[in-house]
């Protein structure tokens, strides 16, 4: 007898299961309706900065797959402008909301799959909701901004938050002309990174004429005519013609809390390795579920468009009557930062104290190429590695130019409980072009071996 | 009491040994003395076609460290254009040539390391001896290449052999507007990759108008007015002005040989996970050792600066009194020619052949950024997998732009025998600039998975 699939969310991890799904199970045995809040399906949320900052002209390149060809290639029905507002998994339906028409509805499903995606962090402050400010989580997000732009023509931005998506909606202002300053409340931007290597990343945005303003704190927002005129912060008023938060995100895990599914500590909707739920028939996926750190050990939250991929996928193989496993993440991310590639994995010396390691670190400074090579780049890596065994815990690289995808050697290396005194070993590509004889990476491993050998007194 | 030290060879294994042993014991407890045959120390090899290119202006900036530097800082004594013609190992002495004055005498040790390097392939050609036909394996021969070019301005460059040296030195002599021929045994060039992936380096090398003649055979050389004038072949005559031979290169091992050290099968000067020889206190590193490969558990044959500096580090660390072991090597190598980046690991078809594996392949097409991000180019990935396990045997890039040290991430997998279904899982930095979504090597993995699975019948 055939079943019916109902999926909350058309984004990565919604669309990616469905699509799965339909790979193994074809129409006559498995109906597939999908519900989506926005106006756009299967898109990459982290183009939009690119988008706004001119990088990319063509909005329609961020949309992998709209729902019209999801329909006639897959038989997979996706409904936009439909937000699922309730699920009772006893009765195995859920209530949407057309938030077209503003009618409602009831829709019965066998199997479900939960992949809301996540929320951002949205301070009570006063004026938070005035106009001129935005977030930039979602693909209709990118539009308002983009329209707001063209009406306004702002020309003082100012970013709240200094992660990931706020130094990118940064660098995008100053690339279209506006004076941009970013407001963090750490010592340092970016604080999925050590603050000494946020402080590469300071020193680079401020060279460009971006002011980054750090351990500063927002207390709200001013208007003038209706729109955003500045921001107030602990320091005085920051002027500003247009706002973006880059405040973090969490879990969207609301729906799936109310119906009374297992929520994580980390806040995301509890999953085991299949991507099941703790309710029978109902799987979940990307931002709003729970992630395993193989490296701490714990319940975490990531949103990240690789997971919410590969999650959604593993979803959809199980969905489809497959078996896969989903085995976790390491914590790897990279960004871009005006002239600096910033990357990630494993833990930081923050996260390193808090999953209870002792550690300790090392930094090499090195070049991206041979020394006399043309173009040769710094490049700064830093390790935390765990005493006594030498197991490398986290790395974090900061340099000019090919220096981010480096980081992958390392969530490799992560993956595999390796020690530094075997990385400083790995045979990594060498030739001038790539790399000094001694790649960066070995450099800082070695680096690492050597102080946990002179702690030991064996030198 | 005092030891003394004599290490065979000035370049990365010989004194990156000897600095090593120099930082643990000091010069009142070990002496050091250096032979090099060649006039340069401690340089960078793989750095000479980009001076011969004029990529590199600087001469002397291939030079890490000269033998002053070493007598200065490190209390080493290094005699250049020294060559050692025998090892006696009862008496435990070498017999020293002095090619300067063309003296000889004997010099006692305590410990022996030897770093004799590579030796080229020179097949027994007639006229391969003549005036303008180089090779390119030391600094010396760089030297000689570059005022060969400025004395003859040669018009015509032949090179025989489409290996990495090659054609690094078809694009120099491209670079200096000469008009160049590769000529190549086998089907396609860079045989270190599949014919399939060498086929991209052809075309790429045509493109910017370098002759590559693949499936013709050298058969010697033809000279005028004392010079070389035209390479001939089973295909007719190639007219050359200056020619390079890059027919690979095998283990100088002559002398160790000679002495009664164990050679391996592969030709190398057979030494433990300590880089000890089969003589007590006599250590070896480099290209002339032995290397063992991690996937095909074989002993292998690699002349490569990363594996020398490695090898002469842990032979340094011992003979210091410390303790150190090399674990060995994947087979990872990287190359630029001309606009493509080419990299490899582990095992490619042939040798996975050979060393008697049963594997199947899969290509991924991708780009090496987000397809909507601008400068996204085009990198193809090809893996070697066992059958039935799933287990990654050897992987292979090529790509435009920041292709090859994306081979590092497999290098580590394969240092840790992944497999294909967890491969295609890890944890890999994924932003708009640098990657897809599914980045290559995931979409690699992932189509190579589900080949396996298909192949089970588990679909």
């Amino acid at each position: 007898m055939s079943e019916k699939l109902v999926v909350i969310g058309g984004d990565a991890a919604g669309m990616s299961a469905a699509s799965q799904a339909r790979r193994r199970r074809g129409p006559d045995d498995l109906e597939i309706v999908a519900f989506e809040s926005g106006n756009y399906t299967s898109y990459s949320a982290c183009g939009i900065p690119y988008y706004l900052g001119g990088v990319v002209d063509d909005f329609d390149s961020l949309i992998v797959r709209r729902p019209e060809e999801f329909r006639e290639r897959q038989s997979i029905t996706v409904h936009i402008r439909h937000e699922v507002t309730e699920i009772d998994l006893d009765a195995r339906k859920v209530r949407v909301h057309n938030l077209e028409d503003d009618s409602e509805f009831v829709e019965g499903f066998d199997i479900l799959h939960i992949a809301t995606g996540a929320r951002p962090t949205r301070p009570d402050w006063p004026g938070i909701d005035g106009d001129g400010i935005f977030g930039v989580q979602v693909l209709d997000h990118a539009r308002a901004v983009y329209d707001y732009m063209r009406e306004h023509e702002p020309k003082r931005a100012v970013v709240v938050g200094g992660g990931y998506i706020g130094l990118e909606m940064a660098e995008a202002f100053n690339n279209r002309g506006m004076s941009v300053t970013v407001i963090e409340r750490a010592p340092e931007p970016m604080t999925t990174l050590d603050p000494d290597m946020g402080k590469a990343i300071h020193e680079a945005m401020t060279k460009i004429g971006i002011h980054v303003r750090t351990g500063i704190a927002v207390q709200g927002f001013e208007s003038r005519d209706g729109r955003v005129s500045a921001v107030t912060t602990d320091q005085g008023e920051v002027p500003a013609d247009i706002v973006v938060l880059g405040l973090g995100i969490r879990p969207n895990a609301q729906l799936a809390d109310d119906a009374g599914l297992r929520i994580a500590p980390s806040g995301g909707i509890g999953v085991d390795r299949r991507m099941k739920t703790s309710a029978d028939g109902v799987y979940s996926a990307g931002d709003c579920a729970e992630k395993f750190h193989l490296v701490s050990r714990r319940s975490v939250a990531f949103a990240l468009g690789t997971h919410a991929n590969k999650e959604g996928r593993v979803a959809g193989v199980n969905i489809g009557g497959g078996y896969e496993t989903f085995p976790g993440v390491v914590g790897t991310a990279a960004s871009k930062v005006c002239s600096l590639e910033v990357a990630r994995t494993g833990l930081n010396e923050k996260e390193a104290l808090e999953a209870g390691f002792r550690y300790y670190t090392t930094v090499a400074e090195s070049t991206t190429r041979a020394g006399y090579y043309p173009d040769a780049k710094h490049i700064k890596v830093k390790l935390v590695v765990e005493e006594g065994s030498g197991r490398l815990l986290g790395a974090q690289i900061v340099g000019e130019e090919n220096a981010a995808k480096r980081i992958d050697a390392f969530a490799a290396m992560l993956w595999n409980d390796m020690k530094v005194d075997e990385i400083m070993h790995v045979d990594l590509a060498y030739a001038p072009p790539f790399a000094p004889t001694w790649d960066p990476i070995l450099i800082a491993a070695r680096k690492a071996w050597e102080k946990l050998e002179k702690s030991r007194g064996d030198t």
